[in-house]
């Protein structure tokens, strides 16, 4: 008697891990559209020897965690290593990296991974692919130095790593990799010009056409001639504005704003909240700053980090007597300071949004601010920077954002700038990426206004991998792809079931109900306990808890309990209760029966 | 021993509702800032008589909510009764209306229920009111529709429904309010010039000021004048916009983009999204089908019930032979057919978001289909609006939208709008109201700039209860306030603990570990059981879970059991649990002990 008288290991262990089949039209009730698979239907053939073959792990139909994979005969090398942030419909999730089966799959085959630039939808995912991939790295000077900041979070995680210059070649197997300048809203940022046995490929990486950049780096426009002249096989290129038309403004007119409301707002102190990694907006900041005679503290771990680290390989250029530490800003009066900060997306831990609810003792906000978000919305953030924003007015401080006056600017090409690069490429096919799926196709439609066969045209999706010839081009077979869920320390091990139970359980709570049945007569002991969180029903009216109970009962009473079926028993109590709650409340938290066996 | 053997009352029921102390710092990782309590310091003085009293139990810091409590003497009204939808922040709830203790508390001198117009925001709460409020309502014809329509989903709740034409006087109690016509995005729209012992006060509602209205029905800019020439003492006005500059488009420039749109676009099915409630934009797209030949069919259960409703009272005027049932379209090729569908907001229920995921079997989109959202984003709806237009493009429709073309426009009053009401009115006394905190202060500096002395501004927040007199204006006291959710059946039993608990559960999973302990001698009879959802830990590592085991055999035993202090070994539990699990996976899920006595 006394040893049945726990739980035993196969009536607890054995509890389906999700209600799905039960609960699949709740979900509706959450605000999200869930994508479909949009797997395409391909004969998986054997492939051609003597193709290029491209596979697209991330970034195309999606914006983050961008990752191409770029093959020919044995060799294969892998461009950039993103991760993305989760959508409200991944609670709990710290990061998204790809799904990488394909390269372990492949790891003796690859050659090297290189980097267009430091953006963490480019970069974020490398501590993950490294600690199962042994393959060089190749960036630029500051590329690669913000990712040994980074890995120096992941201490078991070794890399080998090699700077490029801008116009060095690089031979990784059968590629020639030469590396090129391009203007980007983070220093360093390159495009390939990759010569592959088929024929020349270029991708961009991401990029604007700023004609007066900060640096005096200009996109290299000559050499992309000289390729062009040579024949250009195939173009990738970056469709994140496809949709705007125009051109985009250059990064030196956002000095001009920021210069101005520095004339403008001589008496107060300035706060203004901007992309750690825009070096350009912060060398431009802290010029002005000079200028105008305010000393500068850099406020936001990522943002002291960065800017240390740019100003120590020379990227960013500042007199180290007008830089002042963030706790002795107290030092100086308000018309002498100004504070650059992270927190430009309202990240609730970000020291801006610490500023906002007046937790952030260095820097208390006050009638004497002007708050300056020289950025824009990330899409999906708009909420959290609008409780900031409304905060900030409530302490008394003005406040400018992207709206009220042009204190940003998009790091990617308008419709103008693409049409720039298309018309001096003149590739023979294009692959639009870097988009979601309306921005591959508004780049594709404009690659047809602009003359190209619809035919020489491919709108990606992830998992494809497209085969290139001199004269071909055609998605030939699916490699494996997907999202890896990264949460705390697991990589992988947080499941789409596991997600969906956290949905649920955050809409409608759990309910736990504890039964205690005879094994041997099939008895109820006692009355049925019900333990609920984030759940809550008629909890001070004890008629209907009792009615709640008498469910339990039911549910069991009306198994057979000769079979001692306790997996059917616990599918009744879970049915029972659902559509009693459902009936009494309209609501339907996740049931847990646990069956204590005498 | 048989009796013992079951979970005894007092050591289940007494489970913590929440882990809150340990877990505070973790809401950081969800994506919000929470809105600090804006809770005014007040003498809470006794009030004067002989004042005019204004409470704000909603819609002002926040857009949402309205309502408003007018009183003088023993005479109280109520203005508006909306409702807002509930944020990511409060996961699984339904809808969020006022607290209306202050209300329940006054009920008997509550002499009516004056209502602006028939948007969510203004009359969503009215069933809930009515519930424990016995006091008539007023509106004009479209919006008591929209009301009795909104009430038969309440049945047990009974209303005394009042029309009120434009330029009609009614009296309530010692306030006479008389109700013009003023334009917005519903049909039926009212300010209110409410005549009080202390002098005129002029509440706009809702407002833009279309100087080229559909219905011919312009904003009485006559009676304003009139009422101007008497003195106003004291304003309250629309801020939604009052940070945008300028003047609105009219309702009637959309009428021509959509005009155009079907002129371009004649070989392809069109389908539009708008807001149900609009009744102007769908009379313009009725008319330009009939125009172009195509025949109408409203798809969506609210935009059929409203555009019904409006019809039925001649709101909406049409020829019966061109509206088509949405069953029917197979019937007619795409060139004579236009669809006017809900889902502009991309809810995941909604016909427009299922013919984009292939689910709405009466519409299969594809090439030849034009979809055009004649709508705004609301904020926080950008992601799933995006997720819908992405599936558009996907099954090759052309989607068109408010930044690719003018196919929508605002309801609300723009700066010089809100201008122009200021100059006609010049009231004494000005209160902005209806916009969160950031438009309120963006609307009081608009009064300061057309000459207002800013100590007759007040920026209320929730629950100021404001005194005005014939030359005084002041916050004199603050009333209850607050949010009550709705969920399923429940009004008001979810707390912020519940909430709190399902922001946990939804990010970390829930452990519910169960231990059986010898009520006589304390010994742990077997291994503890533990059982996750949301969660999973070393799934497939043995002795991993041996070691969570272990560790609560531990806390166990750190207790004295001597004391049989239950609460405090299951606090002991869940702490020791609480730090394995963040130590060897940085996850912290919400741990419930349940102990079962022998």
């Amino acid at each position: 008697m006394e040893e049945n008288n726990v739980i035993t290991q196969q009536n607890v262990e054995t509890l389906p891990a999700s209600n799905v089949g039960e609960n699949d039209g709740k979900f509706a009730k959450r605000k999200y559209v869930k994508n479909q698979k949009n797997v395409r239907k391909t004969d998986n053939k054997k492939t051609s020897k003597g193709n290029l073959k491209l596979s697209f792990l991330g970034g195309v139909g999606e914006i983050g965690k961008n990752m191409l994979v770029l093959e020919y005969g044995n060799d294969m090398i892998v461009i950039d290593s993103g991760l993305s942030f989760p959508d409200d419909d991944l609670p709990g999730v710290d990061v998204v990296i790809p799904d990488i089966t394909y390269l372990i799959e492949n790891k003796d085959r690859i050659r090297g991974i290189i980097i267009t630039h430091a953006h963490e939808d480019h970069i974020g995912a490398l501590p993950y692919v490294l600690a199962e991939i042994n393959a060089p790295v190749y960036g630029s000077k500051f590329t690669i130095a913000l990712i040994e900041n980074k890995l120096r979070e992941h201490r078991n995680v070794k890399m080998k790593a090699n700077i490029v210059k801008p116009r060095q070649t690089i031979k990784l197997g059968c590629f020639s990799i030469e590396f090129l300048n391009v203007t980007h809203s983070i220093s360093g940022s390159m495009a390939f010009a990759i010569s592959t046995p088929v024929g020349l490929y270029f991708h961009t990486g991401d990029f604007k056409l700023d004609l007066t950049p900060i640096n005096n780096e200009a996109m290299d426009l000559i050499r992309m001639g000289e390729l062009a002249n040579k024949g250009v096989l195939l173009l990738t290129a970056d469709s994140t504005n496809a949709e705007r038309n125009g051109f985009s403004m250059s990064e030196k007119e956002v000095g001009v704003t920021l210069d101005n409301l520095f004339g403008q707002y001589k008496t107060k102190r300035i706060v203004i909240a901007t992309f750690a990694s825009n070096v350009y907006r912060v060398q431009q900041i802290l010029d002005i700053a000079e200028k105008y005679g305010r000393k500068v503290a850099f406020s936001g771990r990522s943002m002291i980090n960065v800017c240390e680290t740019a100003c120590k390989i020379g990227e960013l250029r500042y007199n180290k007597n007008n830089i002042i530490d963030i706790d002795h800003v107290d030092r100086y009066p308000d018309t002498e300071l100004c504070i650059i900060t992270t927190g430009s997306q309202g990240e609730p831990a970000s020291a801006l949004a610490r500023m906002a609810c007046g937790e952030f003792k260095k820097v208390e906000i006050g009638k004497n601010d002007l708050i300056i978000f020289s950025s824009s919305s990330i899409p999906g953030n708009e909420k959290t920077i609008n409780d900031v924003i409304n905060l900030l007015y409530r302490k008394g401080a003005e406040v400018i954002f992207e709206s009220l006056a042009k204190v940003h600017v998009s790091g990617h090409a308008y419709r103008d700038e693409l049409k720039v690069v298309h018309s001096l490429l003149k590739p023979k096919f294009f692959i639009p990426c870097h988009g979601e799926y309306r921005h591959l196709r508004a780049h594709a439609n404009l690659a047809c206004d602009l003359g190209m066969n619809e035919r020489n045209i491919i709108i990606p999706e992830l998992g494809d991998q497209i085969e290139i010839g001199k004269n071909s081009m055609k998605v030939a077979r699916q490699v494996p792809f997907g999202a890896r869920l990264v949460d705390g320390l697991g990589v992988g091990d947080v499941s789409d079931m596991i997600i969906r139970d956290r949905i649920q359980l955050s809409e409608e709570g759990i309910c736990v109900v504890i039964v205690s049945i005879n094994k041997l007569t099939g008895a109820i002991s006692a009355k049925p306990d019900l333990i609920c969180r984030g759940f809550t029903f008629a909890k001070d009216d004890a008629e209907k808890m009792e009615d709640a109970r008498d469910v339990v009962i039911n549910a069991i009473s009306q198994v057979n309990f000769k079979t001692q079926d306790w997996g059917y028993i616990k599918t009744n109590i879970r049915k029972s209760l659902t559509s009693f709650f459902t009936k009494k409340a309209k609501r339907r938290p996740v049931i847990m029966p646990i069956i204590l066996e005498r």
